[in-house]
């Protein structure tokens, strides 16, 4: 069997499992799930034995000491993926909600249901914890999952499907509902990324190059997001604490992340006082500041923001700055820059919180918080999936519904189009 | 400029153009759409005249008669379209609602609003009245729209969005937010499907043929159907009278569109009565059956259905028909051919008929109603712009609703993440 046959085999023998997963009830999911986050416990010498051979070869392969922590797995990281799947478990089941009912003129009662999306496609890089954080969230969403995780983690993610795997067919449901891709070649993605017959979407997580090659090779409908370009916009109006503590966390707290501030707007109007007196704030705690010609009026120690800053994603303790005309100035700068994953306005009028929750239509908008609440769990989805930056389907952080459809159900007694 | 720039810029320029969209107010939409619909019934006589052009250019390239007729425009045909737009303005406007809002320990309020996609794309081919009708859907969900109208109907497209986008200057809306490529080569949809960077989503309408060109050579996500392979399940159960009634309406009502039956399933016990019931009631009507072994013991006249006719939508007088052991084996032979399109139960059994809506994963699923009812229009969407047979971001009738998406709305006074 060539890989192509191999891929084929495995994506139509998801499709198959597929239904039965979608009919399992939303208690015996929540015991397969159960079953399956205390055989990842029972199972952790061996996954971690499996992992040492991981280890080894990403030693040998001469990777960072940060990447072998991210692939590392012990008994208390496998017991926080047990956790993880256990607050899965917690979560209300979204399959088989009825989102609305009504009557038409005929009798015809015209509702629709949640339903699952069939077959979803992860493919990931070094974590190993996705694997079981990824298949939990599509298992108990009525899915069937296809994993490719990391050639890297390659016997640790084998290990842990394995462990996964063996808790299906007590619940009569194929082995096939939960796969994993074994090839750790990049064919193995490439054909995956073709089998649109029988995976209905692919969902890439990792930096930003994985991505663009799952989109430019996919077949497959893709749910991602690039990069996070946040924006921060302070108000004539925003009292200076509350945006100073803002700001300092959005960017301060975990600088390596997609929802950490990278660009911050400032209304002209307070510009001579609050640029030197968030400069200080931020260069105190060894933030570079980019700015505009403005900001650097006002804080000549910045340094100068170039076109391409406006469109950088640091993922460090860096940030542009720049001095607007007011709320509209903010927003078409936003419009023009935006990446449209998380922007926030620090504001004390009304009118302006107002226009600016609903002008600005990036996934997440926010007034008078920090950006960093832009993640599916700070925002009360339960664990999160991934975060979409594309409108269609779903838009922003993404939970359990998003790996979901509705379909139209039609209650009749004998009707007939006239 | 080449057509590849004048495509972009056009692209670009809806792009722009989509953020004043995005602003409008529902009442301002709604004059908008009510002034467009006045001035196509003035613009009556200019409209007509253009369409003789392209009837005549039809009749030299020898169109069909059918082809020509759907072509075809006249006064009242054009009133028919402004209605249709004046229908779009009853429709309530999904922009701006807010479908949940929860609050978070941390006092933070967060909620999920609907904003519209942005651009849209619509392809289609002959008639013209998809012009007005996807324009008033797309300007009514706050979005901006590029058309392209199929070559032979060139002159009447451009004469009736002339008339349209006259009418957006009054409300401060770019001329762009309705756009016509005007491109009557095929080259020009090419150039349009690479627009992923201005252009949120492409609707093909029209034939399978147009539709897998488009599929083919999108980098735009598509939302399509490609057929309608619609099943009615004799449960046996069923009132033989009312299955007949709902089968003949669905088969012959209106046989060439994709919502008609296409593949009957008896299920066996009933089979010895309800074949011969059946084939007298269809082929009287002259419906040719086309049966599987068990179908023809019952009905000895009746052709024999190979392997293909299960993938058959015929859009014409024909019907396979199987027996099938039970409510199982129905759902094992939709699930393995269905299009994912509308499927309907004849049943008088409360278990099956929930076991069906609940278990057959189809755009609509039905209880004892004619297929012919899954219309965005007679599921009392209003009016529809199109129909999806794969589950991403629509599933089944597409209505108003279907062209927007939602963000997170979060409102915050003054939290940060610890």
């Amino acid at each position: 069997m060539s890989v192509a046959e191999k891929i084929r085999a495995i994506a139509s023998d998801a499709r198959q499992a597929s239904f039965a997963m979608a009919r399992l009830s939303s208690s015996a999911k929540n015991e397969l799930l159960t079953d399956m986050a205390l055989a990842l416990v029972n199972d952790a010498p061996h996954i971690v034995e499996e992992n040492k051979k991981d280890l080894e070869a990403g030693e040998a392969r001469g990777l960072s000491a940060a990447m072998l922590d991210r692939l590392m797995l012990n008994e208390a990281r496998i017991k926080g993926m047990a956790d993880a799947i256990l607050e899965v478990v917690a979560l209300p089941d979204p399959v088989g909600e009825v989102t609305g009912m009504w009557k038409r003129p005929n009798d015809l009662m015209v509702g629709k249901m949640r339903i699952p999306l069939g077959v979803i496609g992860i493919i990931y890089e070094s974590r190993p914890n996705v694997t079981s954080d990824a298949a939990a969230l599509c298992l108990k969403s009525g899915n069937a999952v296809v994993l490719r995780g990391g050639s890297e983690a390659i016997h640790s993610n084998v290990a842990i499907g394995r462990v996964l795997k063996d808790q299906l067919a007590k619940y009569g449901i194929p082995d096939a509902a939960l796969s994993l891709v074994p090839f750790v070649e990049r064919e193995g993605v490439t054909e995956m990324l073709k089998q649109e017959e029988f995976i209905d979407v692919i969902i890439p997580r990792g930096g930003e190059s994985l991505i663009r090659f799952v989109v430019e090779n996919s077949k497959i409908p893709v749910i991602k997001h690039y990069k996070g370009v946040c924006h921060i916009f302070v108000d004539a109006s925003a009292e200076f604490e509350m945006a100073r503590e803002i700001i300092v966390n959005a960017k301060t707290q975990r600088p390596g992340v997609c929802n950490a501030l990278e660009t911050l707007l400032i209304h002209k109007d307070i510009a001579e006082t609050f640029v030197p007196f968030i400069y200080e704030a931020l260069s105190g705690l060894k933030v570079e500041l980019r700015g505009d010609k403005t900001f650097r009026q006002f804080a000549p120690k910045a340094n100068k923001a170039t076109e391409e800053d406006w469109h950088e994603e640091y993922l460090d303790l860096i940030l542009s700055a720049g001095v607007v005309d007011g709320l509209d100035g903010a927003i078409d700068h936003i419009n023009r820059y935006s990446s449209l994953h998380t922007e926030s306005i620090i504001t004390g009028d009304y009118a302006n919180a107002q226009r600016f929750i609903r002008e600005v239509n990036s996934g997440v908008v926010m007034v008078n918080a920090s950006t960093r609440f832009s993640d599916g769990n700070q925002l009360g989805l339960g664990a999160e999936i991934g975060i979409s930056t594309t409108k269609l389907h779903s838009f922003g952080p993404m939970g359990l519904t998003d790996l979901t459809t509705t379909k139209f159900i039609v209650y009749g007694s004998g009707q007939v189009r006239p």
